[in-house]
């Protein structure tokens, strides 16, 4: 199958763009490389060492065999996504290619404006262009569980059946994010709906839970192939942060109390879906949503078992409380389905002590690299004064004075 | 009180704006003339010869000594928003600032993403620029009855109780906009919501129905401050343009069976309900909604209604059934709550045959300025044509060879 991976140069895309050249896909990666450009704002890098997209493409080739292409530029610039999508004549695009850090978008004005027309604007265009282009081609979005907030009531995969004064229909399941950035990929969905529904384009929404791990069996073969490992507040997702606080021996950084309670999944098993999803494409007409992740558990359960995986190592592991920077529930009601891509044929790689050992040794093995200037949470969803504060000043560790 | 009124030049704005200062509030006026400009740019103009601002303003200075400010920019500009904000300390703004077309959305991917980032951008800007510098200042916001759709159950104001599962829990109402401008205003609202909950802004969404109607008791003082009235496919409200065509014997242009039932209200009801919100503002961090219409008709309803009127006045009505160029159920079930401002204070005009005379009146005094091909639908929704060709060029009649 033709598949276009956008953002493949990013976390999730890096680690998809490979496990489905590997299945025998024919690959292409569409990036413009803005997530390295945000490392460089930010004052901060990935605790692995990634090399650029031709070096790993390489890399990739030596070792399997196998052609990824690449297109260099921005799905947001209709003129270069049109070309993409008439050269490459994709019957899958997976599109990845969003700004994803909820601390990112919450910055300040600018960040929160550039972080919505970004994904937005990007997302449109893919729907356009495959309206005018492509339109049997199968639209893979990866939206996230932070569009459903945390109701009190169990959290259904995309639509939910209400009855209210006696009559019944099924409607897209509420909404109530918890950022700049979670509300643009709300917005992603009501839009991909309503080209759905007026176009017959083919769509399948992926509401992905927090991804942690960094290895996948294709990352691994090569160190030129090796995978991001975020570890910072804003790009960093919280167990991968809390093993590389722990290599290094500084307290993990639980926000309150710990209660808040999401749902996560392996780096493994995100690849894994879509496939799935790729190998089971919508009708035509058809939007369908799949709520991606594994396992629920609360933030500090999972410092919790972090500092039990260190102990074992023979690391000192000592757990923070700090005040929450977010505006949300440190305790509340949480239960989300899950069983639709299972039904599919996932088979769940769960979080374990062995998994974590794994995803620990990698943070030991590049703890030199740690700023520990980025685990602190620096960003308030509160703060009025992050506004024009600029990052860079604020992430940069204090330049010594001569 | 101190209210600004962002898209004051505009149909519903500019009622809004004189209405409010002849009730002894200090008005502003916001607006970058570019409904003005999509005017030329569909080559349509007003069916009343609406005046430039300052005409008008002189006018009302005249008629009633009382001064309305202006403030001319884009509410895109952060700068220019922020400056406005500062000098006129608004206690209320009232936010038409948008592009409000559903079929100037749907010419294609240039005005769906102009009016989804024109949308968007304005309302973070404006909330942004509230909670920087007027946090106390209360939002009143335009939305639309449109956000919803069309569900198969009662539609409530905003939210929901739904009970799911043995637990219950009151979430946001589940949208079904039709449009990518419907869906602009639904991003608005989420991201309203999001706002009033992290920054304790208080706002009120008022999710408005399809507005008919052109004199209010203010704009009849003086010609110079005749509202606008648009008849066109892309800018005129159903009943305006039924009441054009019967004016000049062109038969009502039906979409399909005409089933499609919908929220309407006067506009005097409009400026009454804008000043209702503004004496009982929300608290802080309340995002409270209403519906704001005060009838539901279907469009068949409303143009045998306009047959009937016409025909008194001696005009021989026809009713045509156009193909629907939207994608839209044509029979389906309606029931929308609209109380709370009733139980504010709101005494609807409903529509009678006496208004519907009024608006026929003003039909028939200007028919002369009737064009024609501007009543046809040219905006397809399912239609991918509608790409980069220049709407102008179809709008505008051909120009006559020498």
């Amino acid at each position: 199958m033709r598949i276009a991976v956008l953002g493949g140069d990013g976390y999730c895309g890096w680690a998809t763009a490979l496990y489905l050249s590997k299945q025998g896909h024919s690959v292409a990666i569409v990036d413009n490389f803005v997530r390295r450009l945000w490392d460089f704002e930010l004052g901060a890098q990935t605790l692995t060492p990634i090399r650029p997209l031709p070096e790993r493409l390489d890399a990739w080739r030596r070792r399997t065999g196998k052609t990824i292409q690449s297109f260099v530029g921005d799905v947001t610039d209709y003129e270069f996504l049109g070309s993409v999508i008439r050269d490459f004549e994709p019957e899958a695009v997976v599109h990845f290619a969003e700004q994803r850090s909820a601390p990112y978008s919450m910055i300040d004005r600018g960040h929160a404006v550039g972080t919505q027309v970004n994904n937005v604007v990007g997302t449109l265009n893919l729907l356009f262009a495959l309206r005018e282009l492509r339109p049997d081609c199968h639209l893979i979005k990866l939206g996230t569980m932070g569009e459903y907030g945390t109701p009190n009531i169990d959290i259904e995969e995309g639509y939910i059946e209400i009855e209210h004064n006696g009559r019944k229909d099924v409607l897209p399941y509420p909404k109530q994010p918890g950022s700049f950035y979670h509300l643009s990929k709300v917005h992603d969905s009501h839009n991909i709906l309503f080209a759905c529904r007026i176009w017959k384009l083919r769509a399948t929404d992926l509401n992905q839970g927090v991804v942690y791990g960094a290895v996948t069996d294709e990352t691994a073969l090569d160190e030129a192939l090796i995978n991001r490992f975020d570890y910072d507040e804003v790009f960093g997702t919280v167990l991968n942060r809390y093993c590389a606080q722990a290599a290094v021996g500084h307290p993990l950084t639980v926000y309150g109390k710990g209660g808040q309670t999401r749902g996560f999944l392996d780096i493994r098993d995100t690849v894994r879906c879509i496939e799935i999803a790729c190998a089971n494409p919508a009708a035509p007409g058809e939007c369908r949503v799949y709520n991606q992740f594994t396992e629920q558990f609360s933030v500090l359960e999972l410092a919790q078992m972090v500092k039990a995986a260190g102990k074992k190592m023979g690391l000192k592991v000592e757990i923070d409380h700090l005040p929450d920077p977010r505006v949300e529930a440190e305790a509340h009601y949480y239960n989300a389905k899950h069983s639709k891509l299972v039904d599919l044929g996932l088979r769940p790689h769960l979080l374990s002590e062995s998994l974590l050992d794994s995803l620990m040794n990698i943070a030991v093995e590049y703890r030199d690299r740690v700023d520990q200037s980025l685990f602190l949470p620096r960003v308030n969803w509160r703060n009025a004064t992050n506004d024009r504060r600029p990052i860079a000043a604020v992430a940069s560790a204090p330049i010594p004075s001569a």
